[in-house]
């Protein structure tokens, strides 16, 4: 499948949800300490989330988007607050999910409600590792707890109860936002309706747990890494780097890059010596990594892949048994993988649709040819709307689409 | 398949080569200047080399083998100059290919007289980046002009010179040693009568690429690397560390990984704070990184892989069509893929196969069913080594094994 990349809507477009601006939400006792599932807690936790379009008055229609790891609560439109200095990526293009969520488009916020929170742990606005640290007036660093994709979920939960909403119309996500989608299924099966999980699997492989390994590895041994402790715009930006083009590598499929770059070359003929970008697909990943750095923080980095690393459904939710964890579910699942995705292989997610069909739940499974690989949850947004807008429509019964 | 990992013989078997010393040859007028592919010339040219088994008085009986990105000369039994400060990680183990190459194993010593040099611009004896420059007096780093493997047959075919050796029996070699086989049957297509070409195709994806730059991209980051010009025993081992990480993970196949890690953790349940290993996998990588910075050079790293970024026989040889390469060889070829390798997928290694057909070229593929990814080549010891002694034997008549 060709990927049409949609044009970005400008703010004063009809189909755009137009400038948008975050809320910041903090927890008070009882709520704090916030207790986390690896042990730790906080005594302080601010979240930073936007919404598009109404709440109904029978708070019926609202949609929750888990972003990805790079992701953030920014889904769609155009950021009042981006300036030179504050976020100055955002400037001049909106939200990572604007081609799906607007008016009129896949997510119509005519229809629903949608809400995106970042995570805890994140560098968006969510208390983080570089937050402030309420007992020592420093940041917290590598002190920062341990976070799970459960705590991510649960923190949610505490959103919706804020803002009034009981029950889910649903909840959608891709890789690490779809095992968010997952962990909605099953931690709190009564209060969604409908889950969409797009490329991503109840656990990462053995060879994605290595990935994020490496990923860890280069920043941490950065001698600007200085244990998690460096200073603001003096981190481990080459680690960061590093680890951002290796995982951009996991990202594409192999025959993505072969058509996307080949072994096509800047220089015709490489220099006699030094060893600077000679091939396209060199300068592309350079150029990922470079405005990665810009844009995140290596703690984050660290707390984020951890999370990603850990999670396991199966374990969570079944005592280690996916059929056990699978009975718990509830909602209408969507499960869609891209068929050339190797950090989440459509086999991975299949087995899941399976394990969910068995347990007796309402379950469709959709492969999306696409040789974007990962990415594909991202890029493929005319197949992925489609889908999305079909299994969220209102008026549909029953759950196959 | 499972893979049946032969004992080592120790140096007194009988199927051992035994105790084993390197020569080295050095090139004198009218070879020096050496010059390269790329441009640039070397006034000194010293090659390490190991022999094992009689040359037969008709010099007919000779077997080279190209060893691969992180090989060396010693394939076979036990380095007699190792020890605990000259290269210590030789002392307890023979060389990387002994299951393969002894009295009557697959290359089989009583018969043949087999030869592997180690290549231009690695680290192992033979003149690389390390090497005293005798124009400066220093290390030449970086300065040392780019190779490539055409450069490195090239240097072997002038060993066999030194050596009598008008014509090989046989070429083999895995990975980056089979694409030195390739090279060799297309550059030399008079003076090799039979070649295998063990994981390796033409040329390396754009996937490959990737993979390469951002382990040099670790490499040149690394504080310690200073360009290349870093002292003996203080390089930049962390950067190496983690490229030799992320090149395991391509070597390894992923039902290979789950099979051998899964996601067994070293720890029942993490820490709270830090991120040290925690999941087996990351032990594995950890460990593989710190052995190869015992063994292995940075500078080194940067020029081998860059020599395999740059293969392509059918720029080489055929203007860019490989069909015209595949025109120029001589030799009976035996290609031979691996069924989970996804550095050197076997779509690749079988339309090499399909091209040598068209051709009108004698040639025979096999794809070895394993799991073990890349590695297989060097760890299915037992399917490769009858494969081998087929293709290699003397009284076989015609090319078909």
């Amino acid at each position: 499948m060709k990927a049409r990349l949609r044009k970005y809507d400008p703010p004063n477009s009809p189909t755009s949800v137009g400038w948008t601006k975050a809320f910041t939400w903090r927890l008070t006792p009882p709520d704090t300490p916030w207790q986390l599932e690896c042990g730790g807690h906080l005594n302080e936790v601010t979240v930073e989330y936007e919404t598009y379009g109404e709440l109904s008055p029978a708070r019926d229609n609202a949609i929750l988007i888990a972003h990805a790891l790079s992701g953030d609560a920014h889904v769609a439109g155009w950021d009042r607050d981006a300036s030179d200095t504050h976020r100055p990526w955002r400037k001049n293009k909106p939200g990572w999910w604007d081609a799906v969520v607007g008016p009129g488009k896949a997510i119509d916020t005519r229809t629903f409600f949608v809400i995106c929170a970042n995570v805890l742990g994140g560098c968006y606005g969510t208390t983080g590792p570089r937050s402030i640290c309420p007992e020592t007036g420093r940041r917290y660093g590598l002190s920062f707890p341990k976070v799970t994709v459960g705590d991510w979920v649960r923190l949610q939960a505490r959103l919706l109860d804020h803002l009034g909403i009981e029950r889910l119309h649903g909840v959608v996500g891709g890789s690490l936002g779809g095992q968010q989608a997952i962990e909605w299924a099953m931690a709190f099966p009564e209060r969604v309706a409908r889950c969409i999980v797009l490329a991503a699997s109840p656990r990462l492989s053995a060879q994605g747990l290595a990935f994020n390994a490496v990923g860890r590895y280069s920043i941490m041994n950065d001698p600007l890494f200085l244990n998690g402790d460096y200073e603001d715009g003096q981190g481990p930006d080459a680690g960061l780097a590093a680890a951002r083009m290796l995982a951009h590598i996991t990202y594409l499929s192999e025959s993505g890059m072969h058509q996307k770059f080949g072994r096509r070359r800047r220089v015709a003929h490489g220099p006699k010596s030094g060893f600077g970008v000679e091939f396209e697909v060199e300068s592309y990943l350079e150029y990922q990594g470079r405005a990665f750095v810009e844009r995140f923080d290596a703690d984050a980095y660290l707390y984020i892949t951890r999370a990603m690393d850990y999670y396991d459904c199966a374990e969570s939710w079944g005592g280690g048994d996916l059929a056990t964890a699978c009975r718990r579910v509830r909602a209408e699942m969507l499960i869609v993988s891209f068929s050339s995705d190797w950090l989440y292989p459509r086999a991975q997610c299949r087995d899941f649709a399976i394990h969910l069909c068995r347990a007796g739940r309402p379950v469709t499974y959709v492969d999306v040819p696409s040789n974007l690989g990962h990415d594909a949850f991202l890029v493929e947004t005319d197949a992925v709307g489609r889908l999305i807008s079909a299994f969220f429509n209102p008026a549909r019964k029953g759950w196959s689409i």
